[in-house]
């Protein structure tokens, strides 16, 4: 529907958005949260959740492979054997810290799976499209690739209609798969807690809760080779070879 | 930069974006593209370039693992020797089709490696943070997974610039990163190819060129369990438990 609507702006523009466009892009990416409480009990239209869903199967996907299912969990007992496969596995994870680490850590809420209106499980097919897959012969794992790149369309469309998701990791993803149905030669990718919320917080919980900061970008990029920190354009590298 | 001029934003509305800024998300995900022609030689400013890489750094992470690096290559002759070990994997990847669909594989433009005037290397050190980050012990993939948001963060951003992105994936990735220093530790996620474009195509290069369609959103929703296909919102599955 949206595609449509705005195919007069893709005939009009081929180009950069307009500010407003651009900035509302960027405004998505940086308030996007990965949300663990206050979800309200609100319900997600269909239609809205469609229009997620559509967001995230349009993201790109090697050799258009489009390996990503869904699977929308609003029942209260499934949700209910989940939280406890979650109660499970955290009470292992803790067992990793001591100290102050431990104390911090067991304070943290990490899942909002009983509170959250919508739990979604996104997975990946990896036999979809037959052997030979286009460009995935050399690295065989893209088509995991592919499918994290739908979850972050999904997610980032979340955060623009105002709902917020949450990534819950700390599972045994082959357990849920049983409990969900979810035949064995399918991957379970993500488990997802989504749902209006009360706020979004203006930094991630983690950095809030003082567990890790966010590294400066600069550390992070490299020019022309691993380690090389400046980036002027003209690389004088070129002249030298 | 963006993050401080929208704070005013964020205050006023904690929750759904107005419709233009909503909208204007949805445009960048349904309009991204895998680009592979079409390059043009304009330059992209380095202010252009660091606003995509901030994108890209404020995806969520595992544990706040912020895993990725970004290696930004404009020599051009690290650029023929990426390119050499495209064609090297092309060609063998090119003999698992036969008949017309060999035919038509090989008319396809699968890389942009030299037109592009960045070449981008997204990796992912799976040892930062150190060996127990939180909500990756259960599955260790985790930090990979976060490094592909990054990048669709990146890919929209870029978009959003007016800057086209094609994920080269038909590459030695271990030669590669023994071209561009990369560690041996260090995992190479992507390899991008940018630079603003002539155009943006309607529809991917692949649908277009009839080498596979996109599929029914329906078929890949599920509800409640798999394969079934149908979700009101009151499931009777609740009940009958």
């Amino acid at each position: 529907m949206v595609l449509t609507e705005r195919r007069w702006c893709l005939q009009m523009s081929k180009h950069a958005f307009p500010t407003i466009e651009r900035d509302a892009v960027y405004r998505a990416i940086f308030e996007r949260r990965d949300v663990r409480r206050n979800f309200l009990a609100k319900r997600i239209p269909q239609a809205t959740l469609e229009r997620i869903l559509k967001a995230s199967h349009h993201a790109g996907s090697v050799g258009f492979m489009q390996p990503w299912d869904f699977v929308v969990i609003r029942d209260k007992k499934t949700k209910q054997s989940v939280k406890h496969l979650f109660t499970k596995a955290n009470d292992e994870a803790s067992q990793r810290y001591r100290g102050s680490k431990a104390k911090l850590y067991r304070s943290l809420k990490l899942e909002g799976i009983e509170e959250a209106p919508i739990n979604l499980c996104v997975t990946c097919t990896r036999q979809r499209g037959g052997p030979d897959v286009l460009g995935r012969s050399t690295i065989r794992e893209t088509d995991v690739y592919s499918t994290c790149c739908a979850i972050q369309n999904l997610w980032l469309a979340a955060r623009a209609e105002g709902i917020g998701i949450g990534w819950v990791s700390i599972l045994d993803y082959d357990a849920l798969k049983n409990l969900v149905g979810i035949p064995r030669s399918v991957k379970v990718v993500a488990y997802l807690c989504m749902g209006y919320v009360k706020e979004f917080s203006l930094s991630p919980d983690l950095e809030k809760a003082g567990w890790r900061k966010r590294l400066p970008l600069e550390q992070l990029v490299h020019y022309e080779t691993w380690g090389r920190k400046h980036g002027n354009g003209n690389v004088k590298r070129t002249a030298k070879r």
